[in-house]
This record gives C-alpha cells, sequence and structure tokens, in this order.
C-alpha cells in the first residue's frame, strides 16, 4: 500500500478542513501504515502541576490517528471516530507530546489501529490509545 | 452507602480546584452510586455543522464520571483516570448534552463505571464510555 | 422497533448453526432491544477456587450481545464481533451468570451495546462489557 | 528491568497453577516488558469453516499478557484481569495462533500493555488486544 498524501498535505487540508486546529498539530513523518504527529502543548492544554490534561491527550490521539488514515485514504473529511480505548499510564512533563500511530486494518468500512503517547525526550510512555474509524462509501 | 456530598457542595468542589471548567458543567441529580451532569456547550464545543466534537464528549464523559466518584468518596481531588473506552454512535445536535452515569464498582484502589450521553431531549444516545479511575491510597 | 425473533426461536437457531453451544446459554427474556441471558456454568468454566474464568465470561457477553441482536434483525449468521472491552469488577461466586444486554444503536453497518453480568441472585455485577458488531451487508 | 523468570520457569509455573491450560501455550520468547506465545490451535479452538473462535483470542491474549508480566515480576499466581479490550480484524486461517506482547507500564498496583495477534506465518494481524492487570500487593 503506498501513501495518497504527503505530510505537508495532511497538514494543509487539516487546516483547510479544521481552521480551529491550525497549528496545534505537526505531521512529523507520515508512511505507509505510520505516522508520528506532534501536539504542541500550549497553556490551554495544561492542568494544574504543569501536566497535559487528559482531552488533550484524547484529541491528541484522535487526530495522529485520522493524520495516518488520511495518508492512506487520500482527502475525506468525512471519515468517524467510532470507539478510542485509552489508557493513560503515566504523568505528562509539561511539554509537547509525541504519538506514534500504527495501522493495523484499514478495510472498506473500518480502519483500526493503536497510538502511542511519548513526553518529548521521555521513552516511558504516557499513554496508549486503540481507535476505530468508520469510512463512509464514496459515492 | 451513602453521599458524602451534595450535588451543590460537588460543584462548588469542582469550581474551586479546577477553575478552568466554571460554568462547563452542571450536576443535575447526585444520588448513591449514580449521577445526572450536564455539559453547558458552547462554541468552543462545536464543530463545522453544529455537532459537539469527540474531545467534548470525552470531557463530559470523565467529567460526569468524577462527579459521581466525588459524591461518594468525599473531597479528593486526586482521584486519576486510567482508562476510558467511548463509543461515538451518532451525531448529536447542537445544544447541551445530558450524562447519565452509574458506577458498577467503587472499590479501595479502583472505581468502574458506565456513562450515557445524549442531546438533551433526544432519547437514541449519542455516546457511550465506560470509565476506570484509580483512587489514590489516603495517608 | 420490533422483535423479529422470539426466545424460543433465536435458541434454535444458535443451537442449529452453532451445534458446539447446544445447552450452554438460555435466553430468559428478549424484547426490544434488550436481552437477558443466563450461562449454564459447569465445571469446564471453572477456576481453582469455583470463580467462572474470564474466557467464560467473554463467551457470555459476545453470545447475550448476538442474541439482543438476533432478536432485532432476524436470522443472520454472519454478524462479527468488531471489539469487546470488558471490565472484570468482581469475584463470581460458583453458579450460573445471568447477563443483561442493552442495545444502543443498531445501525445499517453497526451495532452498539452494553451487557451486565451478575451471579445469580446477587447484585453487585462481577463484569461489565461494552460490544460492537459489524453487520454485513444483506444480498 | 530485568526478567525474575526464564520462557522454561514461566510454562512449567503455568502448568502447576493451570494445570486445565497445560499443553495449550508455548512461551516463544521472553525478554523484558516482551514476550511471544503461541497457542496450539485445536479442534475446541475451531468455528465451522475453520476460523479460530473470539473466545480462544481472547484466552490467547490474556494468557499471553500474564506470561509476559510473570517474567517480570516472579512467581505471583495472584494477579487478576481488570480490563480487556480486544479488536477483531481479519478472520484467523486454520492453525497456530503467535501472540506478541508489549507491556508499556508495570506500575505498583497496574501492569497495562498491547497484544498482536497473527495466524502463523500470516503479517496481517487477526487481532488487537490491550489488557490491564491488578498486581495485588505481596504481604
Amino acid at each position: 500500500m503506498e501513501l495518497k498524501m504527503s505530510a505537508a498535505e495532511v497538514e494543509n487540508f487539516l487546516e483547510e478542513v479544521y481552521p480551529q486546529m491550525a497549528g496545534r498539530f505537526a505531521v512529523e513523518e507520515l508512511s505507509a501504515m505510520q505516522a508520528r504527529v506532534r501536539l504542541k502543548v500550549t497553556d490551554a492544554d495544561l492542568r494544574p502541576g504543569g501536566t497535559v490534561s487528559g482531552p488533550s491527550m484524547f484529541t491528541l490521539a484522535d487526530c495522529a490517528f485520522y493524520i495516518a488514515v488520511l495518508g492512506m485514504i487520500g482527502k475525506q473529511a468525512m471519515t468517524v471516530t467510532t470507539n478510542c480505548s485509552i489508557d493513560f499510564m503515566r504523568k505528562p512533563i509539561p511539554g509537547d507530546l509525541i504519538a506514534e500511530v500504527v495501522l493495523h486494518k484499514l478495510g472498506r468500512v473500518l480502519a483500526v489501529g493503536d497510538v502511542l503517547m511519548r513526553s518529548e525526550g521521555v521513552e516511558a510512555p504516557v499513554a496508549r490509545a486503540s481507535v476505530t474509524y468508520s469510512i463512509p462509501p464514496v459515492r
């Protein structure tokens, strides 16, 4: 399977269809069935003590997964998250989070994969998520 | 098992420890092992088309669960979400979301329960989540 | 929405398509979007100490969900479990388990619902599961 | 972190505490925070058409995870599965299944990790699972 969009094309497409997300994410690497995505953490993502909030980690998992899928299926705004199961394992340190996505299945109807999230520069992951997307039929 | 905090006490406690959340949630009902919580949806929660965003639904599930646990264990800022598995089932309509929480287990170490979310006034739920919290030992 | 099969019809259909399951389950109640199913626990389901094994609880969750779906869509052997997220909360006591299923969504492509499992006669549940089924298109 | 038990020691321990499992699993590789485990598929694991059943895949995920944990914490029969979220992605072909386990966290109280399952010799995985174990305090 081959990529249908480059990292830069995916970033541009995201800013076009989700302008409210503009600048929050950087696509650091995009390859067949894989992606590495950075959440540029700002004060709005932080909880008291400087840790990144749960909803921000959820948003990263969901968005990083979407980026990996977009790379494979091309411009399609309309995929829909149907399930996300997320385990919070350690407190993030203040600073950006890096998500590694692996797609395990990219079917006609469903995409399934895993997302591992780390504080930049720290080996032990802060959270893991498995995500399922429903891919609407192209008409 | 009896409640240790009333709905009003939980709301006040939340605003004290999470001032950034102030005004986002209303505790509509709190009873033994159950809660009903309203997300007061604002423009920041909406996606194009007027639907409530996935991260806002995740935040509601997590916060409503926390409210149900607080009612049972009393003022303890330090419970930690360890897992949330959320299924997105239907597009919310524009407007507030109502979450119904049922705690199935409130152990010494873990709390486990379900959250069902609906657009106000609509019977068919928009999302369901199961949540696990870790309750740190009291010293 | 109305039932397409009665409890007895579902039981007969199951024994026909899954003869290896014959006699393991009883459909105690079947109504629109709901089912109550008994796992007739035998020695093969037990672990040392008399507790019902995790795989037996998983099998109950999966099968009870299938029964609730069958009641609504009629004879269709080919639905496929795509996700099951199960929380084990308490040790079952020796004896039958009762599963209560609620379907939250029965779409054209996906069915989603919750299963709560109890040891017979005990109020506190032993496990909860959320299940997603993919419903293949009818040709 | 170092291993506390070798692959052979774990296999012997399993047969001792779970005699009903004897011969079902082979520990093919065990290293720090990782394991590769084979389910020796027999007729009892198969569904019509020769595919491996869902409960057998669940059992493999749970048991392979337990093996990886045992390698790290040493002989402790009493860990308890608290959550398993499993995605079924493709039909297994008849034959053994191979599970690859990665532990992401091995805390004082909880262990969390992922399990990827494949039909032997086939690259595309048949299922993925995330598992959480509760580790009782040693007295």
